[in-house]
């Protein structure tokens, strides 16, 4: 592995990805000091009442300032924004990469910022959890992930040299990849799944009161109380482990998730639409009463799915 | 809590769910004896070898025979089929009960089968994991989960409370319910997130090959080697824990799914109709690029998901 040292690195947006990597990033050595950017004084506070940040500011100007290696950490939509304020104050030489989970319009925006003598190398690392916040990021967050960085031929070998050395020192496989194939790849795997238990969700709320608590000639209720106790509809009290695990994503952050899947709209679409034939294509399977389809569907489903590990 | 106990326990089908409830009700003491009811010897002889069963037989009339509790815990549409060749065999005074989760068709069947004396209960515990078969079954599977029953104005109310007290014993908490109440409750919770994560499964599935493994200026692949390695085309590969967490019941078994969907498919179809909408809603806000109406949407859920436990 490439040893790399920065001395100033800045992590703009200090939440559950870019709190982890400074911690990485720390924990190894790899920089002198570590200053947060952001908006929120709480969580840059917090920050560094935990150890992740040396340091803080909320102006970006200042926050990146004979900075070596800049980290934008903040929702995909904002980057851009963030970048395009910090632009004129980059140190000539240094590295600015970015964590979005959409590449090609981000990319595309962030090369167009940069100015000459800096390199920009799109990533995303292929991590997180339903959590946000300088308080969700945790040590190892990215050990035996992916991380995806997407090079165009505009970037610079030895920038991009260093910022997969950078997260293959936090632990991560690090993956060359074109920015749409990217975008269409996690289309699939991950936005179009929280859009879908974003949807079940609402479905699942919106069952409350369908149904009738239609009484049997025991009552209604739980074992405590045979009129009183719970309702038939109360529908979500029913759900067990499966229910839970299925919708965990649901507990997303709305508003990182709103601008992942506007941004990278035409994938987004494009999956769904694949989805919705599927879903079409099962529901006229088990209308027919077709077993033998219905069958053939959930088998494929599930030999891919025992394909992958855990 | 009522103390129960049965000379002779009788289950057929010694699968996760009937297994896991023999382990609660012998370590409880609750019976003399349990005999497990199977057509695959294989599975019979590891219930037996784990300590599940203490004999077994592959016929059920002579497994059923002077056995005060029969547990039917066979897929859904086999249930009927089962009672069906038990029932003169049935033991005077003998209570039977399934663990099905399908309930007013079961239960309807069930009842015009039982022979006059013999009392039947329907039963549904909400409890179980992507795992099947007795290998699976394992000590408190059911403690702090509900177990719903559906009585009708045909059931005996000292059988529904013994019912009641087995599940209890099992750890339960047992709520008393309209079966057509409980099948669109099911239905909601947790037969259409299967019909979603099979479908999502394959769709991503058939997502591999049509993303072009595009080259980057520096290669498309893996740290390892940047011509070789991971091709872009593997969607599969690059999902993280969302992607594994929300689809992990889609390793169920698929023959289980199937009928649970046939044999409930008109709740199943109305809340995939309503699903459908759902997406359809959201799907128009994504296209007009409405950050606001994707916003609310995405919070609503965020809200009721955050709501439940875990």
């Amino acid at each position: 592995m490439k040893k790399i040292h920065f001395n100033k690195v800045t992590i703009i947006g200090v939440g559950l990805i870019g709190g982890s990597l400074a911690i990485s990033l720390k924990e190894a050595g790899a920089c002198d000091t570590v200053v947060g950017v952001g908006r929120g004084i709480e969580n840059l506070e917090t920050a560094k009442r935990l150890g992740i940040i040396d340091s803080y500011t909320t102006d970006v100007k200042e926050g990146v300032k004979d900075s070596d290696f800049v980290v934008v950490g903040v929702p995909v939509l904002s980057i851009a924004k963030v970048i395009k304020t910090a632009a004129p104050y980059f140190k000539k030489g240094s590295i600015v990469t970015d964590v979005g989970s959409v590449k090609e319009a981000v990319v595309k925006e962030a090369e167009s910022l940069m100015p000459k003598g800096v390199f920009f190398v799109g990533g995303h690392p292929i991590a997180g959890t339903e959590h946000s916040g300088a308080e969700a990021a945790i040590r190892g967050l990215f050990k035996d992930r992916r991380c995806i960085l997407t090079p165009t031929s505009n970037t610079d070998n030895k920038a991009l040299e260093k910022v997969k050395a950078v997260w293959e020192l936090a632990g991560s496989e690090v993956v060359i990849m074109d920015a749409a194939a990217h975008d269409i790849i996690l289309a699939s795997i991950s936005h179009l799944p929280h859009v879908i238990a974003y949807s079940l969700v609402n479905t699942v709320a919106d069952m409350e009161g369908t149904v009738p608590p239609r009484p049997t000639p025991f009552g209604v209720g739980a074992s405590k109380g045979r009129s009183g106790g719970i309702k038939a509809g109360d529908v979500l009290k029913y759900s067990a482990g499966g229910f839970k695990d299925f919708t965990r994503i649901a507990s997303s952050s709305p508003e990182m998730w709103r601008d992942i899947c506007l941004m990278n709209r035409d994938a987004v679409l494009r999956v769904l639409d694949e989805f919705q034939k599927r879903l079409d294509e099962i529901k006229g399977h088990i209308k027919d009463g077709n077993a033998e389809l219905v069958q053939k569907d959930f088998e494929r489903a599930k030999r891919v799915r025992d394909s992958l590990k855990r």
